[in-house]
């Protein structure tokens, strides 16, 4: 099953994938995972009231999950990216988090900073867990049961104000720079989300080009490993981090600019394209 | 004006201190600040229906914004703590986060992980500040008007997991471990909140005894920097560092360990007090 979040005339709801239409549900993602609404989910109507279809060359993508309760990114978890980035291979997964102002929907434009705050923006596409049961002190073996899917997510980094001191949120979070999306595909489906294909082009060049194979510590793990800190929540979105590629592991550097397209896609689960606009005068 | 957040039998609610009583106020904290109810933060009764009131040896403080939208914490903020953690003076702040499932009340016990997840843990008092109005691109010069009050949290830290990888989270979420509160005193009180004292005892002996004169990145400095990030929102905590004397600053380390009692307290706010308890088997 695939499922995205809408925004509507009655604000963000989650819909289902059917051909080329969504199906409308009468609630939120996050309603639907943290009540587990998984019938509704699969369903065309409730007590025979047929829910609303919507084309999906004209559906308005929110954010995958809009106000999640907690956005956790990994980093340094490719091989090739940390070798890129000039650090040694990490003992433990590396977490930082995001805020939810961040996110954006999978075609939104990305209103770049003014040039006064940075020019230094780059791309990092990674595949992000989306949690559907509650976890805490979950083991390795377990730790698959707590996932409802797996989305893209574009963890778009202001590189400067994310070295400028020894922790990276700063960099990681400016408003409306993330998108996520376009869709969760369950892990009935994914199951642990290896062998999957993950690539961003800029301009139609291919930038990163890699497999989820490759990731150091794989979802069980991470989940595993988290739920150690802190009770993971239904909606709760996991970025696994991102493969090589990026813009500041070339030489010479290579930024977004005004007008550029970013293309962010994960086989199995879909493309993100967001354009990169100049903020408003 | 002093306010809280009670846990009562209609969940969380705003209350004011007045003499020895609480005035339950009928909204949350978070209401209260997007809503801007200053009117009904100082009254008494709503429309000749006179507001609750609770003794304040009885109230039950909740964590003093329970579900904010963001917990924004400042590392690295005082020049002798910097000094004790072994790194140079930063030339920004320094930022991280921690999740609202960390936060818990002025006198709620911390519940130390299990010994076999980590024995260092340590004691962090910090000068908090509540957001009222939205901030974005604001200046230093304006900043201070989008500050409610300042409150005081306790950014009690898992070091080994804060240390086991470069990026601090891991060891500062820990759920359940963050103390806030007792009350947020307004800004038109404590004005920009510098030359307060700031103290942490573990079992009545003295271990950080700093002032808020100290902060090398001050209360309208933080605001307008993170301000060019994202928008800052009603009921946001920004803690702002802590002051030297932590556990790990000390030779041999200290660390918390069951049955220890902290009081953390800041001058014009007032203190909490926090016993260190066990995990039930």
């Amino acid at each position: 099953m695939q499922l995205s979040t809408l925004r509507t005339e009655q604000g963000h709801r989650a819909a289902r994938i059917d051909g080329d239409h969504y199906v409308l549900l009468p609630c939120t993602m996050r309603e639907l995972l943290a009540n587990d609404l998984w019938d509704i989910a699969g369903a065309n109507d409730l007590d025979g009231v047929a829910f609303e279809r919507v084309g999906r060359d004209t559906a308005d993508l929110a954010p995958l999950v809009p106000d999640p309760d907690k956005i956790i990114c990994v980093g340094l978890n490719y091989a090739e990216h940390v070798r890129e980035m000039g650090r040694e291979l990490p003992t433990h997964p590396t977490y930082f988090a995001k805020y939810r102002g961040a996110l954006i929907g999978a075609h939104d434009d990305i209103v770049l900073p003014n040039p006064s705050i940075s020019t230094s923006i780059d791309w990092e596409v990674e595949l992000a867990i989306v949690i559907g049961a509650p976890a805490r002190h979950v083991s390795v073996d377990n730790a698959l049961e707590h996932v409802a899917g797996y989305t893209v997510l574009n963890d778009v980094s202001v590189r400067d104000w994310q070295t400028r001191s020894v922790q990276f949120l700063a960099g990681k979070t400016f408003e409306a720079t993330t998108p996520v999306g376009p869709v969760m595909t369950t892990a009935d489906v994914l199951g642990d989300a290896r062998g999957l294909a993950v690539r961003t082009t800029v301009d139609e060049v291919i930038k990163q080009d890699s497999s989820t194979d490759e990731l150091v510590f794989g979802v069980a793990e991470l989940i595993a490993d988290l739920s150690t800190v802190i009770t993971l929540e239904p909606g709760d979105l996991i970025a696994t981090g991102t493969p090589s590629g990026v813009g500041a592991g070339r030489s010479p550097n290579e930024w977004l600019t005004p007008g550029a397209t970013m293309v962010t896609s994960i086989d199995g689960i879909g493309e993100m394209t967001n354009r990169c606009t100049v903020p408003s005068p």
